[in-house]
């Protein structure tokens, strides 16, 4: 079997959300499920996760078009679940409660065919012990791109320090990326991140926009991409995971990374967050074509242009 | 007498600065003094203020190149002083003590041949009741920005609502812009604070850039630029006002108001600004010529491009 291009490892899980906007409950969610959808809008994608038996068919539906190979059913367990509320501004989610189920007892295991050489994979938020597990079972994937959280950079800081030298991208927000540094300025603190191993460092600032920072050689070299600006936002859950699917897959269905490819997968990756943000959960981003995202790509030209 | 094109009024003060890079006293500084120095890297451009005896030939020497026939000097009053202190971050001054001194006293008075028609204006950050005096003594500006801080959007909010509608740019910080319309979304609050009056409205967002809202018919039309990523910052005071007085002076220079002008002058702002906070004071800002600003000018093409 040939074996998607872009792989995506992480949790798939079963959030009730509440925002000022509304509430709902028992919908598809966790990072991989974000970043797939994002991701399988430019390159076949496969997710590596782990469900309960109350994974049901509708969510198993919501995944069309993802490959599910590496999606294992544990019929003894329950699925992991979350349980999240967004006030006031939205800038953060306050966690009401988590229950890991499955995650906790059961790693992911890699389909033989994915592990080929070449693959460009996303390492959704979790313990970094977990994350390497799977990086030693790929050979030779192209491009790592990796997301984690302010949790693991407190409790498990040289285990993230490893997984860190061995991504090309890191993903980290604003809060993350100072954790990390200790550094305030952003552009020193990416400065910083860079000296770690990865190649890219892509902060990402919610509605200020990306920052990315690289070295070519002695010259550091810097790209601003704003936030779509989006009416109204329903639900920020999933966003940064939609960035981090749609980057993978956008570099994935090029086959090749170079700073301008990365500049432009920053763009669709935003292009892609924007609906993410406009539904509770998924279906914003689920329901959007590849060609409605184009357009909010051709329009963050309009919006930087001088 | 011919007027200069641009006019800037505002507080001249003389600040004591602390940062955690150091510290400085008895500087130039204020308001109109950045905010001249950064117009007349761009067109001819006068000061209408008020200063004391202290204020001393060394002071004058600083403002060279700039039309002081407004700024009148009260040998029984003492010049504006400000101390501030800038922790951390340095997001915000934290200001440790103001001396009025002539501000509370003396109008600023315009001189006559200032007042022609089609001149360019700055309102530095002020009593909204100054400020309007001020424009009711200015002929049919062809252009007027607006700079103002929480404290009159708490004190004297109905005053300060006139000018917003009199000005053609609004200059704000987050804050301000949160303060000025309830909404948290900078999106939202940009698209409020049009329907204010402004044609323009430009909102400072730090190290996060700028963001320009306007309509052009039934359509918004948003901008968004980064903040030049300068490598180490000295001393923020005066950015905002170098910003609003580079706008000014650019848009003056070309004579006419468009929003793809005002685009430019935003970049050449934010270029303008960015040497502002590498030094203590005006120094840095004084010391860059208009070649130089044009590097950083160009370098924002590559900070954006895709």
């Amino acid at each position: 079997m040939k074996p998607p291009s872009s792989i995506i490892y992480g949790v798939v899980g079963i959030d009730d959300l509440e925002t000022p906007a509304g509430r709902v409950r028992g919908v598809l969610g966790g990072p991989a499920v974000y970043a797939a959808l994002a991701s399988r809008l430019f390159a076949p994608t496969g997710i590596v996760s782990v469900v309960g038996r109350d994974f049901s068919a509708k969510h198993r539906k919501a995944l069309s078009g993802i490959d599910l190979s590496g999606l294992c059913v544990h019929r003894s367990e329950l699925t992991f679940r979350w349980k999240g509320r967004y006030t006031g501004s939205m800038d953060c989610a306050e966690t009401i409660r988590t229950d890991l189920n499955v995650v906790a007892s059961r790693r992911p295991q890699v389909p033989e065919f994915y592990r080929a050489p070449g693959r460009y994979v996303f390492l959704g938020n979790a313990d970094p012990d977990t994350q390497l597990e799977f990086l030693s079972m790929m050979r030779q994937p192209r491009f790592v791109a990796l997301d984690t959280m302010n949790y693991w950079i407190s409790s498990k800081r040289g285990r993230l320090l490893e997984v860190i030298a061995r991504c090309d991208a890191l993903l980290v927000n604003e809060g993350e990326a100072r954790q990390l540094t200790g550094e305030h300025g952003l552009v020193s603190a990416a400065a910083r991140l860079v000296r770690m191993g990865p190649s890219y460092v892509i902060i990402k600032k919610g509605e200020h926009g990306t920052l990315l920072a690289g070295e070519r050689g002695n010259r550091r070299s810097h790209f601003f991409s704003p936030s779509y600006p989006v009416r109204r936002v329903i639900d920020p859950t999933g966003a940064g995971d939609s960035f981090g699917g749609a980057l993978v897959g956008f570099l994935a269905s090029k086959g090749k990374v170079t700073e301008s490819l990365v500049r432009q997968a920053i763009v669709w990756a935003g292009a892609a967050a924007s609906y993410t943000v406009e539904s509770f959960g998924t279906s914003a981003l689920a329901g959007a074509g590849r060609r409605q995202v184009a357009r909010r790509y051709s329009a963050f030209r309009g919006l930087v242009r001088f």
